[in-house]
């Protein structure tokens, strides 16, 4: 049995990045970089005025304030047409382009109108460049505006369009195959008679990786029969990553390990010191990472989290691995009666500057009502027997903790 | 010009939840629960074993050690066909179910295996019950496991699925028309020729939406004439919400309401005292929402998150409208100049218990190159005029904030 930061270790140790692909960029939100960008042109494009308020030669207000006719308007995104003579300004609106012959702007709560506003008075000297972004000063055309092993979020995929970079290169988000094993296990929408349950840990895992904006194919159930499940993983193998549940108890785990074996695989461990989910199970059929998760629902998910995730970031090339852990207030009594390092299901929240933790009532890794109302685990260490009231604790924030 | 407080206050008000709708569980993942839902079975269907240990009748071993005799093994999944005798235990996994004769479990760490695993030795007394869950003590068939209202995260997938809750009634999530005004604008993939520049807001927003897991359609760019801006506009109203950028500053903001008057539409502010993003509109033209951003890209992504995100989410029936607001301390001086309640991009990370805040240098509204850069927004009040390093700040995190 393995401890939960070597399973980390040894699991991204072996996960490699992906390869590169190239995408649309407007289907690359929530992926990496794996080019740098270069701009194909200047930015800002052309002098860009910072300020609402009014463009003007500095040579007309360098020294004193001065009276200038004002002979134009141009808002943002407009291409003014005219050229600025000495004596003359033009309002102007932020993020417009200044006009030939000025070189700076006054912004509009330092002048005052005149003459019906034919006329501004420009209260304060101005110096040349006041208030105004350099064509090229942000980028030059040429330079790199983006790098490789940048995570793209939505203001990427502007910079994206505005630098004309309309196929990138990302790395390839993996494919998932989830497979359950187990004769128990039924479809959800079938009642399930004595003795069988319903899979549901296919569905959470599927949910979890499409929130990681993976792609993932659910293959069914794999009866316990080795021809059977020989089969499904054989299937499973075709994409980039297998996760299976169930099927790691221990005649089961003997069945899953024998078909891997003989498809020439190699497992790194196959017992981590973690509460929920000791039987886990991690190895590579060739290039394809294999998962196996205990059974019980909320080990399954919690391994997911714990272990799974990392690999998978790691393999979309993030430069985060893991789930945010911060230091929260604990808000009741905790006794961890584990061996094992505990990932307990708990509520947290964020309050007048704290964290604050209140872990869950729950009935075990099967208990999935518990397990529903939580955003977040509160780590105990193994050591660890009782945590009190006040006491500050690590907590794992889940993806969705600030919805929830 | 209004409040950015009561910018969200009138939005929020004039927001309606979207009507509910039947979905596929499988497709519900990050949308909001329309309906209670009931267990259509018993959970645990049967008596659960919370422990790896020992299956046994508590009469056994109820008031001193015993010997019992080990007669099976309950893997987590299976279905014991078996039934106790006294004098008999079996071995059982968390997760497992009971067999017919016990009443408790004794976890591994209590019990001494003799005679080659043939018998067990229960070092510890056991009552009824023992670790042990009994049928339906997590939820009875006919009880909700979930209410109306509720987000929607993973593991209630999980558990959706495992009640048999396969169509699942759920908030419609908004459709978002996203339409740019400008005759500057060009699309990604042209080249701009002097005085143009590419369309890349509508990008940012598509990208936004999608990260909401909201379906948009971008209706490319309307030129500044009113009947190709009506045409535009009339197709863009078929959608829940359409998005405009660009368009509102003086002379074009006529065009758009003139369009809009026509169409039956109300405005309720045109502008909002933040920076940056003044020249904001919202508006309804029967029960559609239109909102008018400004053409600046950092202005129109700002103006998503502050106003127009936390109308999503309440149309989606979200129990959280807005991002996350924190207090962080700030890395370096801030001078603020702006007459608006400022948003001003910046970096933020947690370390050792705490938010740190560093605010980006920026060229303004127009910067794409430094907002790309940014995770979260330093909100700096109106009459706030400068923060010094190591003062606490209020910061505004953005969904990715973790991955940034």
């Amino acid at each position: 049995m393995i401890s939960v930061r070597d399973a980390i270790e040894i699991t991204l140790a072996n996960t490699p990045r992906q390869k590169p692909v190239e995408a649309d960029f407007t289907r690359c939100i929530g992926t990496v970089l794996a080019e740098d960008v270069l701009s194909d042109m200047d930015m800002p494009p052309f002098n860009r005025s910072m300020m609402d308020g009014y463009a003007l030669a500095s040579d007309d207000a360098l020294l004193a304030a001065a009276k200038l006719q004002v002979v134009g308007f141009i808002p943002a995104g407009s291409n003014p047409k005219f050229k600025l003579q000495p004596g003359q300004a033009a309002k102007i609106m932020t993020g417009a382009p200044l006009p030939e012959g000025a070189d700076a702007v006054r912004e509009v709560e330092k002048v005052r109108l005149l003459d019906q506003g034919r006329v501004v008075e420009i209260l304060e000297p101005v110096k040349p460049g006041l208030n105004v972004v350099p064509k090229g000063a942000e980028v030059k055309a040429g330079e790199a505006v983006l790098t490789a092993g940048t995570y793209i979020q939505a203001p990427i995929i502007g910079l994206l369009a505005a630098t004309g970079k309309v196929k990138v290169k990302i790395y390839k988000p993996p494919e998932v195959a989830i497979l359950a094993t187990g004769d128990e296990l039924v479809d959800p929408h079938i009642k399930p008679m004595p003795g069988q349950i319903r899979n549901s840990n296919s569905f959470t895992l599927q949910a979890l990786c499409s929130r990681l904006g993976l792609k993932s194919r659910i293959l069914g159930v794999a009866k316990d029969d080795k021809n059977a499940l020989r089969f499904k993983i054989v299937e499973g193998l075709k994409y980039d990553v297998l996760l299976m549940t169930g099927g790691v108890s221990m005649g089961d785990l003997d069945l899953v390990q024998d078909v891997l074996k003989e498809l020439g695989g190699h497992f790194y461990y196959q017992k981590v010191a973690i509460k929920p989910g000791k039987p886990t199970v991690f190895g590579k059929v060739g290039e394809k990472l294999v998962f196996a998760l205990p059974g019980n629902p909320v080990s399954s998910a919690t391994v997911f989290e714990v272990i799974v995730r990392p690999a998978l970031r790691k393999m979309m090339g993030y430069p985060v691995y893991q789930n945010p852990i911060v230091t929260a207030v604990l808000t009741e009594y905790f006794a961890n009666h584990s061996q094992r390092e505990n990932y307990h299901p708990a509520v947290c929240w964020y309050e007048d500057g704290q964290f604050f933790c209140r872990p869950l009532r729950t009935r075990g890794s099967g208990d999935i009502v518990s397990f529903a109302r939580s955003n977040s685990y509160l780590i105990c260490p193994i050591d660890k027997k009782e945590i009190y009231e006040n006491e500050p604790v690590q907590v794992m924030l889940r993806e969705d903790f600030y919805l929830t």
